[in-house]
């Protein structure tokens, strides 16, 4: 199995296990569970096999649904155990988007898409599984997080896909994922953020 | 026609009626319910297309984009009579879902899918339209309703398609759909359900 | 650069506004600016491309993705200026609106498609990218606001790009974003609208 896949089937299922955690919050059945398991974790990629005209992953290998059906059943027996479902669903979360960042860009870059289109993947492939799945559950989407790192995580992480010529893929595609881990963890710890936009005071 | 297609305009018709009923809620005007009614109908199939990497059916046969606009006149001008529009949208979507079940597992079947694409296909093709109906129009989606069977009823329902080659691809489909419907009619009027995850109770 | 893709370049700016607006409401970062800008500006073109099977406009031609860039940073620093954030988004979709049903209408029609066709690509042009938009920043999307046209205005003004074989691409495209925008602005200013679905008032 090549790198680039072994990060494919890594976001599946750490993607899946916080669809299935949102499931859990939603109070639904075993099937729902596997619902926003498969929706959260082969959304992202599914988006980018479609936007790039690629099959998606999933129906070439239907080893990935496989992957989202046990982080299903895993999470529907389990979750109780834990303290606080937010935040498992938060931090692991926050490991999924890093590893499907990598896998988005590092597949863009490998078919030899140009830089523009590489870093437009690494961020649609890593936000877009949650993205449906909060959408989908009617929460408020990380993305639209007041005063965190979310895309712009993605958006860093990405760009480092770039150093591939130089270092190698395997290289370029850790970087890609601690970059971007290490962006979103400072972010949901030390509340590292950038400006955001601030409406004018009122003048006097 | 063959039964599939039958089964594909059949499904379009019944979805058609529902987003048109949502829009009769949203009191949207007649355009406004061609929008849903299309959505609504078409966006299971569409769905299923794109993942398989056919052209949506209403591209290649725009007698689709037709139903879906008889639809919407007829809820128009109709929806008033109704004693209950909500009842008559939960009721209309439970006879198009397994329809649409039917359809989206019987063509992956068809196309020759491995069984775990054909059963992930039925379940998108009849849970799409409906979603995206109720994502558009601020509705809680069926989909994460508690205590009611609905991806269920499809994903059970889907898998009847898969006695395809000892009983033929008629008496499958029919299977397909009696059983969905089955499901679903049973949730909605005996209140059949799956245990639903509950969160461990507190400890004294 | 053809008539066409002229129309393509100004529907993604003026979209990509409307969506760093949205971003500026929601009092996100600059990425995130960058995020609702191309979400929006490039939404409705990539949902025809992938439905008609091209590749997506900007995945050909990365310069639109500079295009939502330069909206993001000028919104990002300039929104402060303007007098109501909320009106300016709901002229500027006024302006971009019609522009994108043009886009999408008339590159249907090139490539052959039958009148039908040509017709629902002009409203899912003009409307994906402002429905993702509010989907995703949980406002209430234009397409459900009553007493206003707005799916109305995208499906009469698509229809003119159909005199393109009298009078060229050029003067239908022009007729087309004209009629769009003559009737969404006629909505907005003095409330034109259709009759709109009304239950039937209690019986005495």
């Amino acid at each position: 199995m090549s790198f680039l896949s072994l990060l494919d089937f890594a976001a599946v299922l750490v993607f899946a296990l916080t669809g299935a955690l949102v499931a859990s919050r939603a109070q639904l059945d075993l099937i729902g569970f596997g619902f926003f398991a498969g929706l959260t974790g082969l959304g992202g990629g599914t988006v980018r096999d479609i936007l790039l005209d690629r099959t998606p992953i999933w129906i070439v290998d239907p080893t990935y649904l496989a992957i989202a059906g046990v982080a299903a059943v895993l999470v529907f027996f389990t979750a109780h155990l834990l303290e606080s479902r937010y935040n498992a669903i938060l931090w692991l979360d926050a490991l999924a988007l890093p590893v499907a960042v990598a896998a988005g860009a590092g597949v863009s870059h490998e078919l030899g898409q140009p830089w523009a289109i590489v870093l437009v993947m690494g961020v649609a492939t890593g936000c877009a599984g949650g993205l449906m799945r909060d959408v989908v559950a009617n929460e408020v989407p990380l993305v639209l997080k007041k005063g965190e790192l979310y895309v712009t995580c993605a958006f860093v992480g990405s760009s480092a896909i770039l150093l591939t010529p130089w270092i190698g893929v395997l290289a370029a595609g850790a970087a890609c994922a601690v970059l971007t881990f290490a962006l979103r963890a400072g972010s949901l710890v030390w509340g590292w953020s950038l400006p955001v936009y601030k409406p004018r005071p009122p003048r006097r």
